[in-house]
């Protein structure tokens, strides 16, 4: 054996906690150790939870991939599988935990072993084919607890010599901080998978509220989810020509925010929002009252306040002529000067009480003409962009 | 040095990354050393990310306990932690990477040395009585990367014999190890903190929205949180007299269901909601709609099928002469038995149109009398039971 090997295998196993994706971890130790073993090759079934199935892993060796190809997926009842998972049964057989090829072969060369037990000689015959199909030596089995994560598949060694007892011994004691490293980037994975489901369950949940209350107004159907796609495209724009990084929270505000902008409408009467007529001042009044409800009904939550002030001022002018606070320039947050260009876009190319829907031709002509006084120019220039791209639809 | 203890304790550090609190891996590391080394004490200081600072671990010896109790703060600028963090600058005194009390001692006796550097002298004296007031003669840094992120503290062996430096070198790798953990732990933790973030945001948001579209119907101001509360408290008895094992998901669709149970209002007319008389056949049509219409708005939505159900049914009977299905007994689902029932107490316990709010006395007799007719007898009982108990505000 090679001096150190075990040591830097071990110091590989232990790195790799670090390594929060079972099959980046995966690769990574098997690289190792054909690296460090001079073995042709190396492999692994790994499992995966979501499809209660163990996938084929490869690696190439030193003298090219001997491992098939691709993806292939094990079901809990391939005979590998079934061996370690019932290791129990198999023990007589196998009591160093490892499957080796040759002990296999030489096992079902007496019969006499298994003349009341013909089961197990035909599970070690279809164990036999399938590590031949896999060109493998030796299995070794990753246990956490009584789960089976994983199994290596190890090659020949380059040198063609038969692997020792020892090296066989420290492969299953490789296996387990294999495992465990697994355990954890498994559990890792879960964590992520349920941030992501909650995320997923905000947006389509908030999405379908604002899309509730967006229904009241008879005019204004699919707007919300209209102004949240043009949003996020003026800002993706933006952040691509400034410097190609993005900012999730920004991004994540700023999508919010347009889910919501208009949410506020949920305080002004029916018989308003759906007048079939010119609204006198009062009732327009009233309505413009909605980016000031909106911001006071999600005043109380925490963490939102980025998203909260896009809210409160999306009809601000970048004159300073608008509403509710009449702030202009730089001073109205970047969110609501977004927000405020794709609500426009949205309000005149769709069908309105007391007119018929512009072209969207024409409603970029509006918004050029209106930068600098209603909008920021940046804005709008972004939303042309998009425009001439055929990327505003 | 025993024999094996390295073996033992690395074993031990390896099996910490499925560890994921900090405190507790400390814990187990710091129990471990004491008893393996035979050492009186050991300590750590743990860095905390969101207050930037080290809060003090202790661990009781053999000889009881030796660091102050409690928990302390040394901020990044306390001495053992000004030493760790900026290493580069002590390395001729400390080439090992440990700070051993004998040593600190031992430089200090030698005044030349500091001639030209008084700071470091001054560093060297804060060190050695921070260390005392510890009572540790060997304080060792776990590093990740470059960030400090805890150390480890020391106190004398059981023997009185002094550390080795085979000892100390073992301890420093040691550490690294228990920072790798420690790495781990925090970025775990930190996953978890984002799933509880991003929970209680869903929570809120879909709460105000939720009051905000309550707020339509001026009589029912505040209904939704209430039913919510009493909703959650009927299942915590529920499940406590059961098996006392409580159903996070089923808690958390009956959560989102009772916040959103009445959602479906916001496709009834606001002058059928606010009438002020009693409402014609036609109108309690248009009204009884609300539980369908709810449905309908998330139901696009993944996942949220035992929220969906729970809505549609809010307003089922136990005898099956509810709405909208007029499903009876069993087959309403559990979600919208127990709305049900804190609905209506919430329903008589508030002023109507039509009617001033019932006392609560009242409306508990009303829920009984109703039991097995309108209501699921089971989900009566534990709210009768809370009530009594006066948990039912």
């Amino acid at each position: 054996m090679r001096v150190n090997y075990k040591k830097e295998l071990e110091e590989a196993a232990r790195n790799m906690i670090l390594v929060h994706k079972p099959h980046t971890l995966i690769r990574m130790i098997l690289r190792t150790i054909v690296r460090k073993v001079k073995i042709e090759h190396a492999g692994t079934l790994l499992y995966e939870k979501t499809r209660n199935s163990y996938i084929v892993t490869i690696t190439r060796g030193q003298v090219g991939a001997k491992l098939p190809a691709g993806f292939i997926r094990l079901d809990p009842d391939a005979p590998i599988i079934r061996f370690f998972r019932h290791k129990e049964a198999y023990l007589s057989f196998f009591e160093d935990g490892a499957l080796i090829l040759s002990r296999v072969n030489y096992l079902l060369q007496k019969k006499e072993l298994f003349h009341n037990d013909p089961e197990t000689e035909k599970l070690l015959i279809a164990i036999k084919f399938q590590m031949k199909s896999f060109d493998a030596v030796v299995s070794v089995p990753c246990y956490f607890q009584n789960d089976l994560l994983g199994v290596l598949m190890l090659g020949e060694k380059v040198s063609k010599k038969c692997f020792k007892d020892e090296e066989i011994d420290f492969f299953i004691a490789l296996a387990n901080d294999v495992a465990m490293a697994l355990r954890n980037a498994f559990l890792f994975e879960d964590l992520q998978l349920e941030i992501e489901r909650n995320k997923r369950l905000f947006f389509e949940t908030t999405m379908a509220l604002a899309a509730a209350i967006d229904a009241k107004d008879h005019y204004t159907r699919g707007h919300t989810s209209r102004v949240t796609e043009y949003s996020l495209a003026i800002a993706k724009l933006i952040a691509a020509d400034a410097n190609g990084r993005s900012d999730d929270k920004f991004f994540e505000e700023l999508h919010i925010a347009s889910m919501l902008h208009d949410i506020g409408k949920i305080g002004v009467p029916e018989s308003i929002l759906n007048k079939n007529g010119p609204l006198t001042e009062e009732e327009r009044k009233k309505i413009n009252e909605h980016s000031l409800i909106g911001a006071t009904i999600l005043g109380p939550i925490k963490n939102l306040d980025g998203v909260i002030l896009g809210i409160k001022h999306h009809h601000e002018r970048h004159d300073g002529r608008g509403y509710p606070e009449g702030l202009g320039g730089e001073a109205i947050p970047y969110v609501a000067r977004i927000i405020s260009v794709a609500d426009s876009f949205d309000a005149m190319t769709t069908d309105r009480p007391y007119r018929k829907a512009f072209t969207r031709d024409y409603a970029i002509v509006e918004l050029e003409r209106c930068s600098g006084s209603q909008f920021h120019p940046q804005i709008v220039k972004a939303a042309v962009t998009l425009y001439k791209r055929g990327e505003l639809k």
